[in-house]
């Protein structure tokens, strides 16, 4: 549950978290399942708008007790929150069991959150094709060796600009992915807001920009929708090569241009494949030379 | 004459202006004159640098007493400089006085400059095909009327996101842009540094990212070098259309990338047409999707 203030307004209480967001945006490409936990004071409303997206919410453990909320605040550059608080609650002990069936997810997202969590989760994931894993500076400041295992067991890492340069002690983007590329994640996607992103791989680059939106309402939840579509759109995709996880990237900047055009899962909750595909064909008529 | 420290080290009294990258960079592709003034201080071994790239210096009024000088300092994110000291020295006092031949020049780059001066130079040309201008900080915020005047008499204004910000009062780029493009200046390009560029034109958005450098040495005259090569690479593209002018935008770009590769005008110096149509082809390598 996040709040959140920007220079057009407050948000209260709304709904958030990077497996709703994340999931939401998956929805709009494949079938989906949150992997997660709430408390009992997560409205009722807000399950019934991820099942009407058919998100298989079944590995949800809802208990006793709060979820974890966030509140933020933007200021006009919208480029990064300011965390006014964090309240950890019920994910404080969250342990992550995987169904049999889970466990032969072929595309896993590992929203942020504790390595040790993330790490648990990779050891039961039995013929994974594709683990993106998602952080942030918390993680980088106090728990950087787990993190740097995680970074060994994945195939892609996906962080903003600012955690790249904390994680690598690079002022220079290029440097920084290069450096995570060589702690063992084969895949880099730094994200830029704004500014697009950077894409590395081993001896392979990619840079894009953002969709040019005069008006951003909300910025929560770009990346995690961001993640969300990158691996929705891979999952359906066939055979993964260079030029797929480029289409890939593009379909999640249109992603997340939509997201952050309203509050919270708004726009997001209404997307269909129709509408992403209208603006990836308008970031390929922006880029066009 | 510059004198530039940044991380990688200080560099003292070195060939600058932005004529002098302007012109160096638009001598890749086309006859390039300067119009400008300098002092006997100039040495006469950077004056024979821009003699072997035939750049025409017969505009240059070489008077008694000290040329231009800025010292400035670039952090490691190499984004924006912070002036330590300006001296306008000779240039407070320019006059520029265009010969007949100059009068009918078609591509024009009014470089940052007082605004006032800026017309004077507008006001002279009989024939302009195309008009650029470039201003800074200091400009918008002591000389906006005239600043303004200018807009309305160019064609394309190529400034940087945080001047487009402080002259337009927008925070967001896009509507920044727009606003620019409201006050009469047709198109306008806007600079991002390691981020790239945005071009706006009535209705029209392109936007592309920058080369991806691990290196940064020195910034300074990249957005001048970049001017002068999209200028340069129109003059001799035949009829302007917006392919045109998205292909210049990247053949600028190119340019800027190898300018700060080293201090001062050391690369730019030695750049040619194939060096810049190679990284041109990285370039489309880059954003191919």
């Amino acid at each position: 549950m996040d709040t959140v203030q920007t220079p057009l307004g407050k948000n209260k209480n709304a709904p958030g978290g990077s497996a709703v967001y994340a999931a939401l945006s998956a929805s709009c490409f494949t079938d989906t399942k949150i992997v997660s936990i709430a408390g009992t004071d997560f409205p009722d409303k807000y399950l019934k708008v991820l099942k009407a997206k058919n998100i298989d919410l079944s590995g949800i453990q809802l208990k006793k007790g709060k979820t974890f909320r966030w509140e933020g605040r933007y200021g006009w550059d919208f480029d990064s929150a300011r965390t006014i608080a964090t309240h950890l609650n019920l994910l404080k002990d969250f342990n992550p069991a995987l169904t049999e069936e889970d466990k032969k997810c072929k595309f896993v997202f590992l929203a942020n959150n504790d390595p040790e969590i993330q790490l648990k989760i990779i050891k039961q994931l039995r013929c994974p094709k594709l683990i993106a894993a998602d952080t942030i500076e918390f993680w980088i400041n106090n728990k950087r060796a787990k993190l740097v295992e995680v970074l060994k067991k994945i195939d892609i890492l996906i962080i903003n600009e600012g955690e790249a340069r904390l994680l690598t002690q690079e002022p220079n983007l290029i440097a920084a992915a290069k450096k995570i590329v060589s702690y063992g994640s084969p895949r880099v996607i730094i994200k830029k807001g704004e500014h697009g992103l950077l894409y590395v791989a081993k001896n392979k680059f990619f840079s894009y920009p953002a969709y040019p939106l005069e008006r951003v309402c909300d910025p929560t939840g770009a990346g995690d929708s961001f993640a969300g579509a990158f691996l929705g759109y891979l999952s359906v995709a066939g055979k993964l090569n260079e030029a797929k996880y480029r289409k890939a990237l593009i379909m999640a900047s249109a992603v997340a241009s939509y997201t952050v055009e309203g509050f919270d899962i708004r726009v997001l909750s209404k997307l269909n494949r129709s509408l992403i595909n209208k603006r990836y064909g308008e970031f390929k008529e922006l880029t066009r030379a």
